[in-house]
Protein backbone atom coordinates (compact mmCIF):
# COMPACT_ATOMS: atom_id res chain seq x y z
CA UNK A 1 0.00 0.00 0.00
CA UNK A 2 1.45 3.25 -0.72
CA UNK A 3 -0.15 6.30 1.22
CA UNK A 4 1.17 10.13 0.86
CA UNK A 5 0.03 11.13 4.44
CA UNK A 6 -2.21 11.79 7.27
CA UNK A 7 -5.53 12.78 5.90
CA UNK A 8 -7.01 13.28 8.99
CA UNK A 9 -7.37 12.08 12.80
CA UNK A 10 -10.61 11.16 14.36
CA UNK A 11 -11.77 12.17 17.67
CA UNK A 12 -15.11 10.74 19.37
CA UNK A 13 -16.20 13.84 21.29
CA UNK A 14 -19.96 14.13 23.50
CA UNK A 15 -20.35 17.11 22.38
CA UNK A 16 -18.70 19.13 19.57
CA UNK A 17 -20.58 22.54 21.32
CA UNK A 18 -17.86 22.19 24.65
CA UNK A 19 -15.18 20.57 22.64
CA UNK A 20 -14.10 22.94 19.73
CA UNK A 21 -13.15 25.85 22.19
CA UNK A 22 -10.56 23.92 23.24
CA UNK A 23 -9.42 22.01 20.35
CA UNK A 24 -9.32 26.03 18.87
CA UNK A 25 -7.29 26.63 21.67
CA UNK A 26 -4.87 23.31 21.65
CA UNK A 27 -4.41 24.19 17.92
CA UNK A 28 -4.25 27.54 17.79
CA UNK A 29 -6.53 27.52 15.04
CA UNK A 30 -10.47 28.14 14.06
CA UNK A 31 -12.62 25.34 13.23
CA UNK A 32 -13.41 26.18 9.93
CA UNK A 33 -15.94 23.43 8.76
CA UNK A 34 -18.93 21.92 10.56
CA UNK A 35 -20.91 19.01 8.67
CA UNK A 36 -23.14 16.47 9.91
CA UNK A 37 -22.75 13.01 8.28
CA UNK A 38 -25.90 11.62 8.10
CA UNK A 39 -25.16 7.94 6.78
CA UNK A 40 -22.48 8.02 10.12
CA UNK A 41 -24.99 9.45 12.53
CA UNK A 42 -22.44 12.06 13.34
CA UNK A 43 -21.16 15.54 13.36
CA UNK A 44 -18.31 16.33 12.54
CA UNK A 45 -15.99 19.93 13.25
CA UNK A 46 -12.81 20.63 11.39
CA UNK A 47 -9.35 22.04 11.80
CA UNK A 48 -5.99 22.42 10.13
CA UNK A 49 -2.98 21.20 11.24
CA UNK A 50 0.06 21.49 8.57
CA UNK A 51 -0.83 18.33 6.22
CA UNK A 52 -3.18 16.93 8.50
CA UNK A 53 -7.26 17.84 9.61
CA UNK A 54 -8.42 16.99 13.40
CA UNK A 55 -12.32 15.42 12.66
CA UNK A 56 -14.26 15.79 15.88
CA UNK A 57 -17.09 13.47 15.79
CA UNK A 58 -20.16 13.65 17.90
CA UNK A 59 -22.75 11.04 17.62
CA UNK A 60 -26.58 12.39 16.56
CA UNK A 61 -27.87 9.27 17.55
CA UNK A 62 -27.17 6.40 19.99
CA UNK A 63 -26.88 4.09 17.34
CA UNK A 64 -23.81 5.83 16.11
CA UNK A 65 -20.51 3.95 16.29
CA UNK A 66 -19.37 6.89 17.85
CA UNK A 67 -21.94 6.72 20.61
CA UNK A 68 -20.63 3.14 21.25
CA UNK A 69 -17.06 4.39 21.39
CA UNK A 70 -17.78 6.60 24.15
CA UNK A 71 -20.35 3.95 25.79
CA UNK A 72 -16.99 1.71 25.72
CA UNK A 73 -15.03 4.62 26.80
CA UNK A 74 -16.57 5.41 30.19
CA UNK A 75 -18.91 8.40 29.06
CA UNK A 76 -15.19 10.35 28.01
CA UNK A 77 -13.75 10.93 23.73
CA UNK A 78 -11.16 10.04 22.68
CA UNK A 79 -9.02 9.60 19.33
CA UNK A 80 -10.99 7.30 17.31
CA UNK A 81 -9.74 6.35 13.68
CA UNK A 82 -6.43 7.61 11.48
CA UNK A 83 -7.12 8.59 7.95
CA UNK A 84 -4.45 7.68 5.45
CA UNK A 85 -4.63 9.77 1.83
CA UNK A 86 -4.03 7.82 -1.23
CA UNK A 87 -4.13 7.88 -4.91
CA UNK A 88 -6.71 5.40 -6.57
CA UNK A 89 -8.41 3.99 -3.78
CA UNK A 90 -9.73 1.12 -5.27
CA UNK A 91 -6.49 -0.45 -6.01
CA UNK A 92 -5.29 0.40 -2.33
CA UNK A 93 -8.29 -1.25 -1.04
CA UNK A 94 -7.33 -4.24 -3.25
CA UNK A 95 -3.63 -4.35 -1.95
CA UNK A 96 -5.37 -4.33 1.49
CA UNK A 97 -7.30 -7.58 0.70
CA UNK A 98 -4.21 -9.34 -0.71
CA UNK A 99 -2.39 -8.53 1.94
CA UNK A 100 -4.70 -10.26 4.32
CA UNK A 101 -6.10 -7.41 5.68
CA UNK A 102 -9.97 -7.62 6.70
CA UNK A 103 -11.90 -4.81 4.75
CA UNK A 104 -14.86 -2.93 6.34
CA UNK A 105 -15.89 -1.56 3.16
CA UNK A 106 -15.02 -3.69 0.02
CA UNK A 107 -16.02 -0.28 -2.05
CA UNK A 108 -15.42 3.37 -1.11
CA UNK A 109 -18.82 5.49 -0.05
CA UNK A 110 -18.88 9.41 0.59
CA UNK A 111 -17.49 10.38 4.02
CA UNK A 112 -17.03 13.92 5.00
CA UNK A 113 -16.13 16.95 3.19
CA UNK A 114 -17.05 14.82 -0.22
CA UNK A 115 -13.87 12.43 -0.17
CA UNK A 116 -14.56 8.77 -1.45
CA UNK A 117 -13.70 6.46 2.21
CA UNK A 118 -13.19 2.85 3.43
CA UNK A 119 -12.62 1.61 6.34
CA UNK A 120 -10.30 -1.49 7.37
CA UNK A 121 -11.21 -3.35 10.55
CA UNK A 122 -9.37 -2.60 13.14
CA UNK A 123 -9.22 -6.60 13.98
CA UNK A 124 -6.45 -7.08 10.83
CA UNK A 125 -5.29 -3.23 12.14
CA UNK A 126 -3.63 -4.39 15.46
CA UNK A 127 -6.33 -2.14 16.69
CA UNK A 128 -6.22 0.54 15.04
CA UNK A 129 -9.34 1.59 13.32
CA UNK A 130 -8.05 2.70 9.35
CA UNK A 131 -9.53 4.88 7.20
CA UNK A 132 -8.48 5.58 3.70
CA UNK A 133 -9.54 8.35 1.62
CA UNK A 134 -9.10 10.08 -1.55
CA UNK A 135 -10.20 13.31 -3.02
CA UNK A 136 -11.42 12.70 -6.83
CA UNK B 1 -1.30 27.68 21.94
CA UNK B 2 0.21 26.98 18.53
CA UNK B 3 1.93 23.90 17.53
CA UNK B 4 3.10 23.59 13.32
CA UNK B 5 2.35 19.90 12.84
CA UNK B 6 1.39 16.64 14.14
CA UNK B 7 5.27 15.25 14.96
CA UNK B 8 4.14 11.85 15.63
CA UNK B 9 1.30 9.58 16.36
CA UNK B 10 2.18 6.74 19.47
CA UNK B 11 0.34 3.14 18.54
CA UNK B 12 0.54 0.79 21.73
CA UNK B 13 1.44 -2.28 20.72
CA UNK B 14 1.82 -5.93 22.22
CA UNK B 15 4.84 -7.07 20.15
CA UNK B 16 7.12 -4.95 17.47
CA UNK B 17 7.97 -8.12 16.25
CA UNK B 18 4.59 -8.73 15.08
CA UNK B 19 3.66 -5.33 14.28
CA UNK B 20 6.31 -3.78 12.49
CA UNK B 21 5.56 -5.84 9.18
CA UNK B 22 1.97 -5.17 9.22
CA UNK B 23 2.97 -1.54 9.31
CA UNK B 24 5.46 -1.82 6.84
CA UNK B 25 2.88 -3.18 4.56
CA UNK B 26 0.20 -0.34 5.63
CA UNK B 27 2.75 2.55 5.03
CA UNK B 28 4.20 1.43 2.34
CA UNK B 29 7.69 2.12 3.91
CA UNK B 30 10.36 0.46 6.16
CA UNK B 31 10.56 0.90 9.65
CA UNK B 32 13.54 3.49 9.55
CA UNK B 33 14.66 3.49 13.65
CA UNK B 34 13.96 0.80 16.86
CA UNK B 35 14.79 2.31 20.44
CA UNK B 36 14.55 1.55 23.94
CA UNK B 37 13.55 4.33 26.11
CA UNK B 38 14.56 3.06 29.81
CA UNK B 39 12.41 6.19 31.09
CA UNK B 40 8.81 4.93 30.14
CA UNK B 41 9.69 1.36 29.66
CA UNK B 42 9.05 0.95 26.11
CA UNK B 43 10.79 -0.29 22.76
CA UNK B 44 9.54 1.99 19.82
CA UNK B 45 10.02 1.87 16.02
CA UNK B 46 9.57 4.61 14.01
CA UNK B 47 8.05 5.15 10.67
CA UNK B 48 7.84 8.45 8.30
CA UNK B 49 4.74 9.18 6.34
CA UNK B 50 4.00 12.58 4.75
CA UNK B 51 4.69 15.24 7.83
CA UNK B 52 4.25 12.81 10.57
CA UNK B 53 5.92 10.13 12.04
CA UNK B 54 4.27 7.10 13.21
CA UNK B 55 5.44 5.51 16.44
CA UNK B 56 4.90 2.08 17.50
CA UNK B 57 5.36 1.64 21.02
CA UNK B 58 5.95 -1.94 22.76
CA UNK B 59 6.18 -2.37 26.91
CA UNK B 60 9.02 -3.17 27.96
CA UNK B 61 7.46 -4.23 31.79
CA UNK B 62 4.65 -4.56 33.02
CA UNK B 63 5.09 -1.64 34.98
CA UNK B 64 4.95 0.42 31.79
CA UNK B 65 2.08 3.11 30.95
CA UNK B 66 1.79 0.84 27.99
CA UNK B 67 1.36 -2.42 29.36
CA UNK B 68 -1.71 -0.90 31.36
CA UNK B 69 -3.16 1.00 28.10
CA UNK B 70 -2.99 -2.47 26.39
CA UNK B 71 -4.32 -4.27 29.63
CA UNK B 72 -7.26 -1.50 30.11
CA UNK B 73 -8.05 -2.19 26.16
CA UNK B 74 -8.57 -5.96 26.46
CA UNK B 75 -4.83 -7.46 25.81
CA UNK B 76 -5.02 -5.37 22.32
CA UNK B 77 -2.86 -1.94 21.45
CA UNK B 78 -4.93 1.07 20.05
CA UNK B 79 -4.01 4.53 19.14
CA UNK B 80 -2.48 5.76 22.16
CA UNK B 81 -1.09 9.47 21.95
CA UNK B 82 -0.82 12.63 19.71
CA UNK B 83 2.23 14.31 19.36
CA UNK B 84 2.55 18.45 18.51
CA UNK B 85 5.28 19.70 16.69
CA UNK B 86 5.84 23.32 18.64
CA UNK B 87 8.36 25.91 18.59
CA UNK B 88 9.69 27.34 22.45
CA UNK B 89 7.83 23.94 24.20
CA UNK B 90 8.57 25.64 27.70
CA UNK B 91 6.17 29.16 26.43
CA UNK B 92 3.54 26.17 25.12
CA UNK B 93 3.52 24.50 28.42
CA UNK B 94 2.87 27.75 30.09
CA UNK B 95 0.51 28.69 27.55
CA UNK B 96 -1.60 25.56 28.53
CA UNK B 97 -1.45 26.00 31.85
CA UNK B 98 -2.93 29.54 31.37
CA UNK B 99 -5.59 28.29 28.99
CA UNK B 100 -6.69 25.55 32.36
CA UNK B 101 -5.35 22.69 31.08
CA UNK B 102 -3.93 20.10 33.49
CA UNK B 103 0.10 19.33 32.61
CA UNK B 104 1.81 15.76 33.43
CA UNK B 105 5.39 17.24 32.77
CA UNK B 106 5.77 20.53 34.24
CA UNK B 107 8.93 20.81 32.46
CA UNK B 108 10.23 18.97 29.06
CA UNK B 109 11.70 15.83 29.80
CA UNK B 110 13.73 13.86 26.99
CA UNK B 111 12.12 11.48 24.86
CA UNK B 112 12.56 9.04 21.68
CA UNK B 113 14.68 10.45 18.82
CA UNK B 114 16.41 13.07 21.34
CA UNK B 115 13.17 15.55 21.27
CA UNK B 116 12.34 17.47 24.29
CA UNK B 117 8.83 15.88 25.39
CA UNK B 118 6.10 16.99 27.91
CA UNK B 119 2.84 15.43 28.03
CA UNK B 120 -0.66 17.06 29.15
CA UNK B 121 -3.53 15.50 31.07
CA UNK B 122 -6.08 13.52 29.26
CA UNK B 123 -8.65 14.42 31.83
CA UNK B 124 -8.16 18.21 30.50
CA UNK B 125 -7.98 17.31 26.32
CA UNK B 126 -10.96 15.19 25.77
CA UNK B 127 -9.74 12.04 26.64
CA UNK B 128 -7.31 12.77 23.86
CA UNK B 129 -3.44 11.94 25.30
CA UNK B 130 -1.48 14.67 23.85
CA UNK B 131 2.13 15.32 24.34
CA UNK B 132 4.62 18.44 22.78
CA UNK B 133 7.54 18.36 21.86
CA UNK B 134 10.62 19.95 19.97
CA UNK B 135 13.54 19.42 18.32
CA UNK B 136 16.34 21.56 20.23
Amino acid sequence: MNPTHIEHLGIAVVSLNEAIPFFETLLGTKCYSIEEVADQKVRTAFFKIGQTKIELLEPTSPESTIAAFIEKNNGRGGIHHIAFAVNGIEEQLASAQEAGIRLIDSKPRKGAEGLDIAFLHPKSTFGVLTELCEKK
